[in-house]
């Protein structure tokens, strides 16, 4: 079934203390589409870039199935550019720069062929163009939203219109505790139901993620990994492999979700072991379900 | 079947957003032998007290199955007294007191009665009090130790002498990461392997537990609650309900121990709705498997 995915694709200069990856290939609607085109193949990536973004790059997801239409190419622009250092925790980063370049005039108008997507993956960008994405759907039978704190920070009205338009929020334990005003996830959850969303994803980085609704919990860890080498990406990942488990199940309900999830953390799981999309263009179906297995492992128990 | 317990019995100052209760009982050996209580009942007690120490608490605890006999009271003595203050976000706590008073000249002799105790727990207290009860065990099934940092601190090779005389090892995720200088879980449960215990279980607080041996890991979320009113003594009634559920059972299969985390995190979980053992005393077994059964909605899912 039909995935809507919106966001950046972007450049990205990555130092970790694994190494340090110059000029690679990111953004949050390349991880997402990426990741989904492992479930589904009715994606429809849009997005902007300048003329110095690779064709290789956009004939490599067009081979995945995604749908190039509602990409902007700015033939005197350049593509959106971030540089970032993560410290030796992985848990925090410094970004060292950030050049908008053709992502300061995205208008996102939709090729009349994306109006009628059924699933949209609104990955973290201004609220204002998330909600101009919005008003252009027929007829969407489930969104979900990615944003982060900046938006808090600064656009706080706009994004609270955006989510209130929103099936499903992603955002992590700080952002939720940020937006609500409560430190207990519990209390967080209960006031952002309250601003539309039915459901809540809470993404606790290494320590997993949690799907929220108003009378039920799911908790799924992360995978405990050896050695995370980049963690770029990581939920944008999650989304996308969550997203693309729902467009193939058409399963909305809470227990489709839980399935959703656990796929989403086993993408997210293979994109934090290589630099960039390093591992995520390189996997297999059996790849993915032995990695959906370890997690049925890890949380399997018997009373 | 017989669970040694040992550790600290103390009065407790804490103060956290939720309120400040002064004087009030504390200390690792009693939150384990509590939590233990609900599964168990040959369990036999082990530290030190002044006269200061009421006469009620140790009544109440032979009354849930507690031997007193390796409880030394001392008469001319103040019982071991420690005060803290809890950060908003509960995480985090700063030390205000400590008086170790009886605490000071604490040689653990156990009675003849307990040196032949099944399942020890040994709850954190300085290496050389863990080592000195491990050398009068005459045929213990599994012992487990609980440490801290503050031991790595300034006794790290007596503490790897107790480490090295243990089945599992209870740490925080900081702890493990110090103890072993690695920062990917993975890595440190390798590193602790090879210092001699053969499970090692990960306490990330809010964020769960986690048990490892050499080729298996399970997850055990903590159950997120609306209102967490003093986090004190969390990590030993964790202690108290994984040791309690292991001596009932008799399984000490990783397996076995799997379901043994999955109670101790149930019993955690009530420990922090209450300050002190608010909680604790009121269970009843309905509470328990009620609770048990909330951990199973949480992280159930299927494929």
């Amino acid at each position: 079934m039909s995935l809507l995915t919106v966001g950046t694709v972007a450049f990205d200069d990555i130092q970790t203390p694994y190494g340090h990856a110059e000029k690679v290939i990111g953004g949050a609607c390349t991880y997402i589409s990426w990741a989904a085109s492992y479930f589904t193949k009715d994606i429809r990536l849009t997005s902007i870039v300048g003329a110095d973004f690779p064709q290789d790059e956009i004939k490599e997801l067009e081979g995945r199935g995604v749908s190039m239409e509602g990409l902007k190419i700015v033939q005197d622009g350049k593509t959106f550019f971030w540089a970032g250092k993560y410290h030796e925790n992985m848990n925090q980063r410094d970004t060292l720069q950030t050049d908008l370049n053709v992502l300061d005039d995205f208008d996102p108008e939709l090729p009349e062929s994306y109006t009628d997507s059924q699933y949209i993956m609104l990955g973290n960008l201004t609220p204002d163009i998330q909600i101009r994405v919005m008003e252009q759907l027929k007829n969407p039978k489930l969104i979900v939203l990615d944003t982060m704190n900046f938006w808090m920070d600064i656009a706080m009205d706009r994004l609270k219109v955006a989510i209130s338009k929103v099936d499903v929020l992603t955002i992590n334990d700080e952002e939720a505790r940020q937006l609500s005003g409560e430190y207990s996830l519990v209390k967080a959850a209960e006031k952002i139901f309250t601003m539309g969303p039915k459901y809540l994803i809470i993404k606790k980085g290494e320590h997993g993620a949690m799907l929220m609704s108003k009378d039920k919990t799911f908790y799924c860890p992360a995978l405990p990994l050896a050695e995370v080498k980049d963690p770029t990406g990581a939920g944008d990942t999650f989304a996308g492999g969550f997203m693309g488990a729902i467009a193939k199940s058409g399963d909305t309900s809470f227990e489709g979700m839980k399935k959703a999830v656990v796929y989403g953390s086993a993408m997210a799981s293979f994109c934090v072991e290589e630099f960039s999309l390093g591992k995520m263009k390189t996997l297999t179906e059996q790849d993915i379900n032995a990695r959906v297995q370890k997690f049925v492992d890890l949380t399997s128990f018997s009373l």
